[in-house]
């Protein structure tokens, strides 16, 4: 089972449209919320008065900060942000007041009528600027900077003396929306004695606590159930809380039902977003095209609050230095308030800004010492050794060096490079080469586990609960794999229960930790279970238990297949024997320490890598890029179910692509222009390129099921580079600043020419 | 906590009105499901035609036995009973048909136009002629006799050669319907890949069984919730997977959620009742009052099918002696298929009836042989070390010896007996003594097992999930008890979630096993989670496990409570270190061997023991009864919570006096002829007599979560034979058939006068 392309077990509930999410849910009694957000980007609640839309018939009522019983504070890795603005708002479309109707439009209506009077304040929207403002977003902290990181490793110094080269550039990137299928929202429900929410979320628990923090209730009084979800990157995992935290507000103020659903104008101007970074980026190596030293400033635009900033920016400081050796590193990180829309969670956190800075600079570095990109990153990847740059000893499981080779051979990179640099006409080609590394799971010596709850039932089939979520990457499918494969029983038999607070917690599903992480306790749980089934099976069958083999729904003595026990009746025989038929499995993981102030240490329990090859044709007169094909290669240990794994490198190079070449929102004064998808640019499937045969070097992880690692996000991270890469091999002009829009090409290429 | 009268943990949610019944669920585009019952006791099914029902507006769908798509049987003890009828019908009131529809008025409209045409069978209801009668209700089964059970200990008639006295009587016990505040019902609804019952249940793994077999489904495809029960009594144990299932096979074949809810009319004529019972009892005795023998035969009336007729049948069987040391036993029990309402599990299963004419019995002897009634029954009841019936060695935790004599003290009994004899006038008093006793859980070597899940959240609020149900029992309050007991914490931060399938099978809420049986998984899975608490609390206060102390949510080292941990404190602690924080609980209870052929062996795990003693005033003109109070007693182990003990006792005794004194289903031609709560009388609160302090002996039995053993049936089991003793305390008659009506005394006053 695993390591087979395993159709996903909600394949067709999708496909026939059963598959429910918030939308599709309906409650008798049922209120429709909506949303009153602020109209400006900075300034003083004066007054909130609801008269008037409380007297439109059909309005249930109007919640405020003040309706809040319990705490009125979301913040995440920072108490700065209120479920329902409170005192001031610090950025445009913050959410000031629920409105509960009995339709949805009713509740529009009175969204409308609801007059908020504000003190407007002086408002800050550039993060370099914040920096030394006096305009305060969070007047208490004293300074727009929520949050600073370092890492010092060696002497940068002595680094930069040593290197014959030297490349300093400075990168930016901009927003980026999910722009998922489904925009955010959860149902509440009140029940005797607790209240159940269902969500499109990414971590029940998460939701629970915080939702439970804003009624004042114990966490066991909150029961948090996903939805189908349509769609989540990373966003839902902020958002979730947020939304289920304002269902259930109502619905325990009025003990009704009530649903809340961003409209799509809610989502792009009140949900978080992909951090703007600009980064400083110094890098050194010597003239065989070692790296001796690479200095970094990383400014993370946060929007008006943390959210999870803090931990983009030590995800993008811990690898700045790309997948590499480099033995003095000095980085300095910071997270900038502006009163603009917080940012947040999004596939690849801080890494696809990172690795864009990053592996623009290997391209550099190779152009100047005439090296070819394949060349240099090889002589500084990391291998199994390999100290990273907190001084991480990598043990094991480090392929990215054999999958660089691999993919350079099947995307014949070499002989294409040079080809291409030489190129003339209008239409040209070009081919880039980016790698990624991302840590799986929680990091900096934070604790992470797993958890998980069988039950085997008397017919022998199977629940498996668990916390990580399904949120269309196929975590539950590829857990369902692991259940199969260790009780030897078709797949047909388990059903998989995520994204639920009745299991235990089992973290996120984020940070590419959801089939990985999350299966480890699927996969203590069935192995706990397996034992004890087995010892019934070789009393059954007279053998041992190391004998015993169970497989396809069958018990036998190896080597001896047909005389077997169904599995069926093996179950029912553990039954009558006393043995418990279900388990809980828990792993937690080893966690080593982390120096905060040096930014030293055990950063993550493990790292997936990707490469990505990006083969571009760009027009020469109207700066038009197209995709023409990418290679991807995954070095991200056991490879669970290869389908999927394609889904997500496909999703993740399309999303990449997006914020590669055309995904840009656009302010004015801390007011987005676009947000619409209309004018808001996603990729579509005209400009989605081929992806090729991904090349796999499963290098097993010895603590992930099977030897998996993360999958997730991989492919996102190094397609902005790559095909950035690839323009530059293409057309000789490089592009440091995201989007790499036709317009931006147009002009740079107008430029190069001297026009 | 355990031992005190803690509140019901939803007291609050049922005073208020806010607890969640059946038919309080909507669902969107649910349907209302109506039935379709055959309108004679026997006959062949020769067409169902839906035609014109079907044309109806508003109606969704008829569905027949010919619609299941999985296996159309639905028999607990044996397969001899369908969902649906199916060829033929064997009793008036059998659902032949569902008709679905938008509403239930239309559905109800379409049952009636349903036209089911049949082949009229000659049919049969009285048991005694059933047996030998040619007229079968299962053709198949060659006869009327369903089963038939033995107890051989001992030689029979050597005991009555020994006997000095014998004492031989008749006696018989009519129907008794469960009349709970709510009726049957469920609502099913189809989700992704499974399917979602909310029912009015006391089993819901069970109604897992059946639904998924009816639907040819996967356990794991279905998923029982018990909804809030008004009331169950066993009732709903059988009821609750006929309902489940059909209200599943509705939404199957629908794709719509539906909700099947019984009116009372469907209730009486076509859900279980008590098995009706003619028992002839032969008891011999020395001259010093110690039994010699009893020879019994059992004929249980089983209605049109079996369902757990064995089982009530050899629970009768195996406490024909009542409480007492018998040295030579004969029993013979016969359950009997008659062409009527097919009976089921109700409050003490077969022992009401057993012991009313066990008890009966004893009061006869005492009277030949000039005992008190107490006297005789101390000169034999069980005690440590005393051989049952069955010859199963009773070790410990038989506590009746004391009950009887301290409750004859309180209730002042010889005195009161003495001097009622005597009494003369109109209005005469009474008083009588009755043992029980009953065995806890399942029986015959069968095994049980004990089963719970907890999750203790971050904030130490704490999860408890088990598939016992609360079915107004106040179990769900027993085991929040055991949870903040053995973890040391209030119970307001507990939370039961009970009756659902998604805990692990924890058996039925039936025999008495909830708190008690149900109890032990919840105590193991608690006290798992403490030892691992105890060792992180251990490592905090610097001191060894065995001195920690945690109460009222405070671990301290034993001897310095004010150098604490806060427990929500310790549980963070837990999860930072790495302890897992849910557990199963399981276990398995001891079995013994059985030999089925003698009814000789281990028959059940433990029992409780109960005796009442009621005091009675009879209108000597007309024959009206009225009990004045009764003073309980129960030898049943820890009293885990005295207040719902004394809510079980007071129940417990208003439902014996009922069946004792009123409650009747008057049948013609097999057709109920009072299937309305205005004719079938219950008792109201103007007849409940006043329920005294209880006596309790605290025999702590070794497995029971702190020594506790079940007490929901047992004060109806002695209630009948109490009062039935008193009436012939104050009367001199004695009334050997139940229900004992002041018609049926007032007859048999005449006729003692001679009138």
């Amino acid at each position: 089972m695993v390591g087979k392309g395993v159709r996903r077990i909600d394949a067709l509930e999708k496909v026939l449209g059963k598959a429910k999410y918030v939308e599709d849910y309906f409650f008798d009694r049922m209120l429709y919320i909506r949303l009153v957000k602020s109209t400006i980007p900075h300034g003083r609640i004066k007054k909130i008065d609801a008269s008037k839309a409380l007297k439109l018939p059909g309005v249930a009522g109007i919640f405020t900060a003040a309706d809040i019983p319990g705490i009125n504070q979301v913040g995440y890795a920072l108490p700065d942000q209120p479920l329902l603005a409170e005192g001031k708002v610090r950025f445009h479309g913050e959410v000031v007041a629920l409105v509960a109707a009995e339709d949805p439009d009713i509740a529009e209506e009175a969204a409308r009528l609801v007059k908020v009077e504000y003190d407007p304040l002086p408002a800050v929207f550039d993060p370099l600027e914040a920096m030394n403002s006096k305009i305060l977003v969070h007047e208490e902290k004293g300074s727009n900077i929520a949050e600073t990181t370092k890492v010092r490793k060696g002497d940068v110094n002595k680094g930069f003396e040593q290197a014959d080269v030297i490349v300093e550039n400075t990168y930016r990137t901009g927003h980026q929306d999910h722009a998922y299928l489904e925009t955010e929202g959860a149902v509440a429900i009140p029940e005797p004695g607790r209240i159940t929410v269902i969500g499109s979320i990414q971590y029940p628990h998460l939701c629970q606590t915080i939702t439970s923090r804003v009624l004042g209730l114990d966490l066991a009084q909150v029961r948090i159930v996903q939805a189908s979800v349509g769609g989540a990157f990373g966003g839902k995992d902020d958002m979730g809380p947020l939304v289920t935290a304002k269902a259930a507000l109502v619905a325990y103020k009025t003990g009704r039902p009530a649903m809340l659903v961003y409209t799509r104008e809610d989502s792009l101007t009140s949900h978080c977003k992909r951090d703007p970074a600009i980064i400083e980026y110094k890098s050194g190596a010597t003239s065989d095209g070692k790296l001796t030293a690479i200095q970094v400033k990383i400014i993370l635009d946060s929007g008006a609050y943390a959210n999870r900033g803090p931990f983009v920016l030590w995800r993008a400081t811990m690898h700045a230095s790309g997948p590499y050796e480099v033995p003095n590193a000095k980085v300095d990180g910071f997270l900038v308030y502006t009163n603009k829309v917080f940012e947040g969670s999004f596939r690849g956190f801080g890494n696809p800004p990172m690795q864009f800075a990053a592996e623009s600079q290997m391209d550099e570095l190779a152009e100047k010492l005439n090296l070819d990109p394949v060349e240099i990153r090889l002589k500084n990847i990391l291998k199994p050794g390999s100290l990273t740059i907190t001084s991480q000893r990598l043990d094991s499981s480090v392929g990215i060096g054999e999958a660089v080779k691999k993919l350079a051979e099947v995307s014949d990179f070499k002989k294409k490079w040079v080809e291409y640099r030489k190129s003339e006409g209008v239409k040209r080609r070009g081919i880039g080469i980016a790698c990624g590394w991302h840590g799986i799971s929680t990091s900096r010596g934070v604790p992470d586990w797993s958890n998980a709850y069988i039950n085997i039932y008397k017919d022998g089939s199977v629940v498996c609960e668990t916390g990580i979520c399904e949120i269309g990457q196929g975590t539950h499918t590829a857990h369902a794999q692991i259940v199969s494969e260790v009780l030897g029983i078709p797949i047909e038999h388990i059903k998989i229960v995520g994204g639920t607070t009745d299991a235990p917690d089992t973290g996120a599903t984020h940070a590419s930790r959801g089939s990985s992480i999350g299966g480890i306790g699927v996969f203590v749980a069935a192995a706990k279970l397996r034992e004890r089934i087995e010892k019934v099976a070789a009393k059954l069958l007279g053998c041992s238990t190391e004998e015993v083999e169970i497989k396809e729904g069958r018990a036998y003595r190896r080597g001896d297949p047909d005389k077997y026990i169904e599995w069926r009746e093996l179950v029912k025989k553990c039954y009558e024997m006393g043995v418990e038929m279900s388990a809980t499995g828990y792993f937690f993981l080893p966690k080593g320490t982390f120096d905060q102030e040096k930014g030293q240490g055990f950063a993550y329990p493990a790292y997936s890598y990707v490469v990505n090859v990006a083969e571009v044709e760009v027009d020469m007169e109207t700066g038009q890029i197209k995709v023409l094909r990418v290679w991807p290669a995954l070095a991200a240990g056991k490879i669970l179910n290869p389908t999927l794994v394609e889904g997500q490198l496909e999703g993740a190079i399309a999303q990449g692509l997006g914020y590669a070449l055309m995904e840009e929102l656009v302010f004015k004064d801390g007011v987005i222009l676009n947000a619409n998808l209309t004018d808001y640019v996603i990729p579509t499937v005209e400009d989605v390129p081929e992806v090729m045969k991904p090349v796999y070097v499963e290098d097993l992880y010895q603590y992930g099921p099977f030897g998996a690692k993360g999958v997730g996000e991989m492919a996102l991270i190094p397609t902005p580079a790559a095909i950035v890469n690839a323009i530059y091999n293409a057309t000789g002009v490089r592009i440091k600043e995201l989007p790499a829009t036709p317009e931006k090409l147009y002009f740079a290429l107008k430029k190069m020419r001297g026009d």
